[in-house]
């Protein structure tokens, strides 16, 4: 089975040599040096490879049961639960007047890319939590937060969210889950919610739901749905578990993966809820929860695929087959590494390369939250702006690059014993849930592009232009770095203008390009990753500051994506540019 | 769980308007006229979606077992077997000598598209059956082919490809299985064998395994391995059973998917064994078979998608979420059906422009396996040039293409009982088995492009070039149609240059490419074969002939994948221009 290394000294260079985590000024970060950060990445790492990842199979083959209407976890589950939260790992970036450790989401992140790439599955038991957490943190009044949130930071109780039905997903606005106000200012609620991750299980004392529901008056579609708190257990004034709620798992669904969670159907039978934010304006209050997890299921989308390709680098060492066609590169053995064969290169840089640079745009995203909620309404709009491509492009992304880690394997890759195929089904879900990414596309183009008239996009450019101009005179940047950024940034800025120009007279003309221009997005964002590390490698090199062998092996890697990836833009730039003519030209019967 | 819709009017198409099947001139095709092969297309297609299609599910639920040394397909599987027996289909293309319908390759491969698409699992053993049959046909002995070929061409005994052993795949000179002769004449196989796909089962009287071992005196490596035939049970001179042979399933793997197929461990204990072909050159002999097998391999690639994509085809009609964006389109509903979102559209164009060009290839394909069958020795070339491309492409995309349709389900498509899982799981082992599709990159690029001085690609060109020249001056036709085929041939011309001028300098620049030129490759073949289709399509509205909606919608697919899909040329071009430098830059350790 693989094993999993955590990547602290990765972490670290983004963290400091990149980010300037203790020099940005922000709040609280000044005390957060090289070596406070080291020793809580250590801890993290060492409780997610010692802890999460030797479970993380176990989860997969033995997945959640359903016994009596409880849900049972993976053997070793619990366990690992109460570790986690007894290091205080849930309470990280949480408000410390809930019991929060109050540390920028930044170091959050750090870490919750080491948790999840460990064991997947077992993390979102407390992603949801967090996500619950942070509706109920910015939307609740004091009663709730108080009655609520110190149990929710602690993990002691678990949140979910109850959005989707079995008859809508993306379209909330058809959603038929009912609440009826009763005389103590409490609702009813009534209805069946479907693929809810984490809904019930063995690990905590109670379950809080943030349920979707419609209640009388509030008018057709999204904007008649309301957000309710919902627990398994009453809650007392007093904090105390009261009686049994009218929630219960009507059932288990069978995944194609991250068995380890338990996905369940919920049976809403006039469980008692209370209103959280505003009548007929739970839509907005649910976004809090939702971006969050978008930007979650991004970091899932590279970090799951992590541990692949750390096994499929392994393998390529270990696994002597064939002959370097330059000669024998292990003359003494029966046969070469896998490693030697250019074409296994091709594939472990393909990996690396990602899986690097989603790294870099998952931190630099969660240090652009750290600036908004410190006020900066420019780093809140650009993130918003990124939030579909890191959801979207990140996971497509991640998907792709477990399915290159299992190929490296060859037939043992499809062998269930070897755990790469579990890496591929699990990775599979975070294209899908939290917004399919074609849902992902259509916000991005739909809404992001146009939002604030499009300033958080001409921001970002600036960015870019200002960052070219500052390194293009670098002669040892310029032609492998500067050059590609700014071809992929302009392929970027003509689909967008693409887009404004045609998309005003037939919308069809933007939506039918939204895929490719979320991929698009990916690669140029990507590309300005690699840049800026790059930059910050050559400099420390310059300096003959750091560890050389690393810096050299990241500007390798920054070569190659910015040659071998970044190319990609110009095809997505031609199908976006073919409009929607192609897309829509047949009737619905002819296919 | 999804139905399957045989495609007889696209095969019908492609036989006749395209490849002009009865025209041809090749012996016996005469009388293949359109009524013929409808008959035969639809009795194949009401086979596979009344009887094989309902059992890819139960296959995939319950997968085989192993019960005291004996393997237990799923309930329903020997009664498909013997419906397929029966009708003729394992014959249909077999040498009449030994009771096969001596039916084109052409036709053997339309029909089998539909069996793989209705239940890849199941279709193996008669799948791997057919290989069997060709190595022995083409390489036996009289008294081989009289003892053996009747039976296997009716699948009252299937056959079996034993080469992978634990610690070697691609690289067969590793190979540890031993042949020591005996005075007989025959020889004793000792050794293990692994990843046998049918290696045991319980439809078939009995197992002929077609085995690679090293006999004394071959020498090292691949010189020295020598095939033989190992049956189950020992055949009596009259064709009668006789003794089980010292072969047995020593175990049953877990896959990711085609639970249907039972995929073995063999051990070899001394098991009795007859050389086939010529001693110390098993690997010709066997090559027989793996080239079948890798055309075979690709035609599941796009055929296992097929399912997919028609579920998704159904899903996005039926299932109502969301409005289109230029107005409601059924607005008596509660939304519109997903087929109105472009995104959607762009995903089921990808999937539908994918797979009709991919039936189109490997039906030309299989007409110069054909014509190479009667003599032609540049079909012969060309044929083994596209082979890898065949395979790796088609697999490739394949997966690409059932992901995609699982995609459209969103939530609903990760959940197992939907049966889109399935497909996915299923389809990804075609890019690993019969040479993983790295090593079909290799195949193509140190291999099949330098094979003859170059001579079948250059013939490909100056096809492509008089196709272009032919039809160039077709107003219908030129700027959608040879334009951007000419673009991308020029591409696929640039990037084989490329490999000549530097591969001989530094092989890596050409093997650091490899995989893209295949893909390069790909997409620059599948253009070819649209521009031929839309050619047909275009003569025949233009002639007032045919159904004027079925050519259209042809006409219209045929544009999106030039629009949309060949641009990915240049990407590739790209790439392979950069040569090896980025790939090879790292030491080993650094990753």
């Amino acid at each position: 089975m693989p094993s999993y290394t955590p990547p602290i000294r990765d972490l670290q260079f983004i963290l400091h040599d990149v980010l300037q985590l203790s020099q940005s000024g922000l709040p609280g970060h000044a005390e957060l040096d090289r070596d406070f950060t080291e020793a809580v990445l250590d801890a993290a790492g060492k409780l997610a490879a010692e802890v999460l990842a030797p479970l993380n199979a176990v989860g997969d083959r033995q997945g959640c049961r359903l016994e009596n209407g409880v849900v049972r976890t993976p053997d070793g589950f619990r366990e690992a639960f109460e570790a986690v939260k007894e290091g205080g790992w849930t309470a990280m970036d949480c408000d410390p007047e809930y019991g929060g450790q109050g540390m920028p989401h930044t170091l959050h992140a750090a870490a919750g890319e080491m948790f999840v790439a460990a064991n997947m599955a077992f993390n979102m038991y407390q992603g949801l939590t967090h996500g619950a957490f942070s509706a109920i943190h910015e939307h609740g009044t004091d009663d709730q937060k108080a009655l609520y949130l110190p149990k929710m930071v602690s993990c002691d109780w678990t949140g979910t969210m109850n959005l989707t039905e079995p008859h809508c997903g993306t379209d909330l606005g058809l959603l038929r889950t009912r609440a009826e106000p009763q005389d103590d200012g409490s609702y009813r609620i009534t209805g069946t919610k479907i693929f809810i991750s984490a809904g019930d299980h063995d690990m905590a004392e109670n379950v809080i739901h943030l349920v979707l529901a419609k209640a009388p008056g509030g008018g057709e579609g999204t904007k008649g749905i309301s957000l309710f708190i919902v627990p398994k257990f009453l809650v007392n004034a007093d904090g105390s578990l009261g009686d049994r709620n009218g929630v219960g798992v009507g059932n288990l669904e069978e995944k194609m993966g991250i068995h380890g969670n338990a996905t369940c159907v919920m049976n809403f039978d006039g469980a008692k809820g209370w209103l959280l934010g505003d009548l007929h304006k739970g839509m907005r209050a649910m976004f809090t929860m939702m971006n969050e997890a978008r930007l979650g299921v991004g970091l899932q989308g590279y970090a799951c695929a992590i541990p692949a390709y750390q096994a499929a680098v392994e393998y390529a060492k270990d696994r002597l087959q064939g002959r370097a066609v330059t000669g024998a590169k292990n003359p003494a053995g029966p046969a070469d590494p896998l490693i030697v064969h250019p074409d296994i290169r091709r594939s472990l840089m393909d990996q690396k390369s990602f899986l690097e640079g989603a790294r870099m745009l998952t931190l630099w995203g969660a240090q652009l939250i750290d600036r908004s909620r410190a006020g900066d309404a420019d780093a809140e709009s650009l993130i918003s702006l990124l939030t579909p491509v890191i959801k979207g492009f990140l996971t497509d992304k991640g998907f792709e690059t477990a399915v290159l880690a299992q190929q490296v394997f060859g037939g043992h890759g499809y062998i269930e014993e070897q755990g790469m195929s579990q890496f591929v089904r699990d990775a599979r879900i975070t294209m899908i849930y939290e917004g399919a990414n074609g849902v992902q596309a259509l916000d991005l183009v739909g809404r992001k592009l146009a939002a604030e008239g499009g300033k958080p996009l001409m921001a970002l450019f600036e960015m870019v232009k200002s960052f070219s101009r500052e390194h293009g005179e670098n002669e040892a940047l310029a032609a492998d770095f500067i050059a590609p950024l700014k071809a992929a940034s302009k392929d970027l800025q003509t689909a967008a203008m693409f887009f404004m120009e045609r998309g005003m007279k037939n919308p069809d003309d933007a939506l039918a390009g939204s895929y490719d221009f979320m991929h698009l997005f990916g690669h140029a964002i990507l590309g300005f990753m690699w840049a800026r590390m790059a930059v910050v490698a050559q400099a420390a090199l310059d300096a003959g500051e750091g560890d050389a062998a690393f810096l050299k092996t990241k500007l390798a890697t920054a070569r190659y994506y910015m040659k071998r990836q970044l190319p990609m833009t110009a095809t997505h730039l031609a199908r976006i540019s073919s409009g929607a003519e192609p897309v829509m030209a047949l009737e619905a019967e002819a296919f």
